[in-house]
């Protein structure tokens, strides 16, 4: 399962966090959206070229720090088919740098439609006999409101391909609970969709001890990440809310298993927005954010 | 609110029905792939040129008959960004003869997330002081799962862009009751979603009696759409799930209100693949479609 090798490149690297690349335009530093509305037209296509370049000096800066990137898919939608285009570009330029690639994109449909979805992200997709892989990341989030069976057809691929899967179960945001956290039978539907998690991994346990079903877990709400962390022993916890979204090193300590393992920590705005805070020029943002992933870093590896 | 044309052009063709673009290509005539695999070669882009040019013809035939489109976004993102210019250039030929969009992507994320992906799709985004509509559909599904402001960005749009959204609330697929069918309190947690939706729906009235904020009830559920029918008074429904997934007209009743409004029947393989059935040849997949539209509207309004 790939998520034996995200251990891995956790390990490798001391750091079990991922850098969030969602970059709104207005999150790149002004001298790169200058030069590429000059050079490509005050349009979709500058807005994504301006992405791309500052995607690119985020990664070099990067990747001997963090093990992952995890691409917001909707900051790339955002922009047309050339905001996809830049999406494929990072995507690409990340996995030239040896990055472990989540791509955030909380897909969810009946059976053949996720197969269709999975083909796209993880798995290949027939051409006339000839087996073509779309996007090839290693790894996507998926919404698990249709059951079973909107599920499935990432988890054959997983064991097909080496892929992995992080199931939203717990999010970060302030009304996650209007529907998460009621309650059935003596159980929250978090836990109830965490129990599912958790039969959907069963399958796909890797050398790592860990299967390639994982959870979203969100840094916001800690009590929560504790039980949730009992009930999926086996799942990797992919973990937002960390910095930007309110939540600190001690809040996210829960979603970890006691040999320091089980969860990866995202931040995304804290990163790409570094040089936004303090004495950096715009033109430090890559070195700006590779000082703050370092501190994340530092920051979580002193709880766990 | 733009439900007020959908309901419009319901009307004009007297015609409750949808009919959805879900384009794998096993579906596409042999020869359409045949002649784009030779023009553009046997890739993704030749793959997106063969389901373009089946989309075309589909919308040809079916204009006058239907009032909307569903084109499915993953059967076009399976197809990688050639796949995602096919769906661009598919919902720019559609809008051109006249129909309403309601392009399926069952997107959810966190607040400041769903605000990007709104802005893909029913909104504008600032390039430099430009805004910008990067798809501009009439209409997308959303996945509920994150609550409240996960849903929020999208429905103010609605209002300033004059769009509508379907949020997911029982599905069609056979494990859809694993989590919607949990009850909580007294109440399903389908039927929680649906007072939500009530909710969201209550700020967006517009003149035809309905609001801007429509729910996803599957044709494949009679008895649950019953009880959603009542609860959510003044959403339209958007259905899936009739022929071949097994629902009939019968089971799409119950999703009508007592005026014959209030819901629109998706049909997309039983359209599509209508000259598979039969003796039509592959050339006459067009007409085959528009018979069974023919005959899916007949078969709904008989009931209504």
């Amino acid at each position: 399962m790939s998520v034996d090798l995200l251990v891995e490149k956790i390990k490798e690297k001391s750091n079990p966090s991922v850098a969030g690349l969602d970059p709104k335009l207005e999150y790149v530093p002004e001298y790169i959206v200058k030069k590429c509305f000059n050079e490509y037209g005050k349009n979709l296509k500058g807005a994504s070229e301006a992405i791309l370049e500052f995607n690119k000096g985020l990664i070099d800066a990067l990747y001997d720090v963090v093990p992952a990137i995890k691409p917001q898919s909707a900051f790339y939608e955002m922009y047309g088919i050339d905001g996809e285009m830049a999406l494929h570009e990072t995507i690409k330029y990340a996995k030239s740098k040896g990055l472990y690639i989540i791509l955030d994109v909380k897909r969810n449909d009946i059976g053949s439609t996720a197969e269709a979805y999975s083909k796209a992200y993880l798995g290949q997709v027939d051409i006339g006999g000839m087996e073509v892989s779309p996007f090839d990341v290693d790894c996507v989030t998926v919404n698990p409101y249709l059951g079973t069976d909107g599920i499935a057809p990432f988890v054959d691929d997983c064991i097909k391909y080496d892929k992995s899967i992080f199931a939203l179960v717990k999010t970060s945001n302030p009304s996650s609970g209007e529907l998460q956290d009621l309650i059935s039978g003596d159980k929250h539907i978090y836990e109830q969709v965490a129990e599912c998690v958790n039969k959907w991994n069963g399958e796909t346990i890797g050398k790592s001890g860990y299967g390639a079903v994982g959870a979203v877990v969100g840094a916001t709400y800690p009590e929560q990440a504790k039980v949730l962390r009992q009930i999926m022993k086996q799942s990797y916890f992919l973990v937002p809310g960390y910095g930007a979204q309110g939540g600190g090193a001690m809040g996210v300590k829960p979603c970890f298993n006691d040999d320091g393992l089980g969860a990866i920590v995202n931040s995304s705005r804290g990163i790409m927005c570094a040089y936004k805070k303090g004495d950096w020029k715009e033109e430090e943002f890559a070195e700006a954010a590779r000082c703050e992933a370092l501190r994340m870093k530092d920051d979580i590896n002193s709880v766990l």
